[in-house]
């Protein structure tokens, strides 16, 4: 490691970094869009065009993972390619085209004593991100905190940090082609682990954390943390498939969300089948688990259904596999299939197949998660599907912001009251 | 004290006070606007029937109070009379009349594949209310917690808790009569400090904590909370007087501002003058202030033009006085202004007076402050004022809430996605 990693007092450097973006904060919460949408395009177009350098840096990083303990998955979300580059650069392009959340009003009204009373969108100020591997997440936040008006600190993972520092050279380069502060998107140069305790503490100047990464990095973060925090828990999800359902439609769905992208938080976990049509429709899903090696673990009920199924634990049902594993319960009705995501699940995403109106209904508004669908896969609950466009995370909390993160998620708002000289009697 | 508060386990008592508050706020969730303005109704009506019980608890704290170390404004604060009762009862019944904010659609859009998304409001859960003294805040805390769709769990100060005991009797028996869940509205039964702490480590049963108070509690509070806190700190609000002000507009809004309740939040601390007109000014406003009693503190440059001013230090601009009081400061020009607003302000509520166009948006784009009036008395910043109804605070925070705290501020969303079968290609 270089000597720009000795630091003397991380304390001081931390403070220094954030002050810096806080000040420049305060240019960016003024930037009209057509700025930002400039450095949103250069950016792109300096991935385009110095993507040699940033290849070549990834090389470094990637030369150097087996050494840190990276496994080949890890490896490969590290590894940057020439059609990666132009992904992450088309990515920028399309959060120039989402429209600028700042300045928005909310909402607007004239009071009876004349005042007119404006609700307006505002950025948060200041995000600290942290995150892991992805190097085309560095371009990703950049981008999504400079199009809603913040600035941003950007804590990437020591496996990445010399492709980190190529693409914050360009994106430096991109905001100052926008007239725009170059001290609004900061790398932290430092890979040493205590400097995160160090942004933790300054309340002052950062406005929120975000963590990206597994459970102990965003406990850890959440424990220290003096400022708030959107936090990214696990997806236990699960789908139900209801009475009246159509079991065509149910298995599609079963199927999408358990196995079209088992990694990820918003795949299914847990199949619920209520007990009316369980034996009919498990017989008819078994061989579609069997073809995609989907391992069941069943209930009693369920388990005679589902051949070289093994018995599920109580720990299966509170799970997050993100793995080819499927837990599976007969439930006596809707309301059992309700209690038991409110008692096992994640608040993340849980979906329901049904033609039953009053059974849709009912299961949207008795289940407490970010995201309830109806006769659709769970794989939906994300920025893009959902028309957010670009997002920073999915937030597991109910407060500020719930499901996907994207501009608006980090914007605060602002009353602007204009008078013909009112007093308050 | 009652035996009731001997408590051999702070820690199970708040646990078991939090977990029914968390049951029964999943019933509250999906109550209708019926079943909630019913509950309204029935305290009002309770409220007035019972007055004398009310009263009479009400009678054993303030002849407690001088023992407890109160003041005669605190004694005042803690005293119900039946025009206050009335009063209370009638702001239970102005929530009933405010919207539903529970089930709002507050987005919804057709994606490109058929999927139906929307966006709707739901409660946050539990809320963990702590405040002081005014025993009419038990009712209010109440109505817009349960209005809300929220469970709530009280906590007043000692010196009302033989009020709040009664009061919270008449709201337990409002709810039976509406058919909600009687654990909905909880009153911390035990006066014991430690308590708090208790049920600040409960995040798997509280939501979010307000606490309503001085800067100790809150600071305390939010240091200790492992849930989210909305915090409510000081007012350091300016009137800003630019060189385009109608000067007896601007005379009646900076004594509006700084007289009309000093004691409060919105009252302006600050009085900024533009060089050109200042002289004029001052010395129209002199008289003004001294007719109300109030001490300037001045800068150099205002200093001769207030007869009877003191000058003003340094610590003075970063002061709120909560009195008659105001410092004052004669500045080059707008962005002056601004600047003196962003270091000594508290982002709480500043106001320009001014006819010029340009300067007001300039001073609403640039003060990054929850509420910014222009030709108005900062005194606006209220619930009530700005249109929102009942508050549960004002919230110096950019995150979640920002300004005063409705029912809105109380509520996160859900996305609902119905679809046809679509799956994720």
């Amino acid at each position: 490691m270089g000597s720009t990693e000795v630091m003397l007092d991380l304390s001081i450097y931390a403070a220094e970094v954030a002050g810096a973006a806080k000040l420049a904060s305060r240019d960016l919460a003024m930037a009209t869009g057509a700025q930002k949408n400039c450095f949103l395009h250069r950016a792109a177009e300096l991935v385009r065009r110095k993507s040699k350098d940033v290849l070549d840096a990834n090389n470094v990083d990637v030369g150097a993972a087996p050494e840190l303990g990276l496994n080949s998955a890890a490896i490969d979300r590290l590894t940057l390619t020439p059609s990666r580059l132009e992904s992450a650069a088309r990515a920028l392009e399309e959060i120039a085209a989402l429209p600028d959340p700042v300045g928005e009003t909310i909402e607007a009204s004239v009071r009876p004593n004349g005042l007119h009373v404006s609700r307006v969108r505002v950025p948060l100020g200041v995000v600290f991100f942290i995150y892991e591997s992805r190097p085309n997440v560095t371009l990703d936040a950049a981008g999504i905190c400079v199009k809603s008006g913040n600035a941003v600190i950007l804590r990437g993972g020591k496996e990445a940090i010399h492709t980190n520092r190529a693409l914050h050279a360009l994106l430096c380069e991109a905001l100052n082609d926008a007239d725009l502060p170059r001290d609004g998107v900061q790398l932290v140069q430092t890979t040493e682990r205590e400097a995160v305790g160090h942004f933790l503490k300054l309340n002052d100047k950062i406005d929120v954390t975000i963590p990206r990464g597994g459970r102990s990095l965003i406990e850890r973060v959440a424990a220290e943390a003096t400022m708030p925090v959107i936090k990214h828990y696990d997806g236990i999800c699960h789908v139900y498939i209801d009475r009246a359902a159509d079991f065509q439609m149910a298995r599609d769905i079963v199927v999408n969300s358990k196995c079209q992208r088992p990694g990820v938080c918003n795949a299914a976990e847990c199949l619920l089948v209520h007990r009316d049509i369980a034996e009919r429709f498990l017989t008819l899903l078994a061989p579609d688990l069997a073809q995609r090696r989907v391992e069941a673990r069943c209930c009693q009920r369920s388990r005679g259904l589902i051949p070289n199924s093994r018995a599920a634990s109580e720990m299966d049902y509170r799970t997050e596999f993100l793995d080819l594993i499927l837990a599976v319960r007969v439930v006596d009705d809707l309301e059992q299939a309700i209690e038991h995501i409110e008692a096992n699940g994640s608040h993340h995403t849980d979906a329901i197949v049904t033609n039953d109106l009053a059974a849709a209904r009912r299961f949207t508004a008795a289940v407490d998660s970010a995201a309830v669908m109806v006769n659709a896969s769970t794989r939906f609950n994300d920025g893009g599907e959902l028309g957010l466009g670009a997002e920073i995370g999915i937030s597991t909390d109910k407060f500020h912001a719930r499901g996907p993160c994207g501009l608006r998620e980090l914007t605060s708002s602002k009353f602007i009251v204009e008078g013909q000289g009112q007093v308050r009697g």
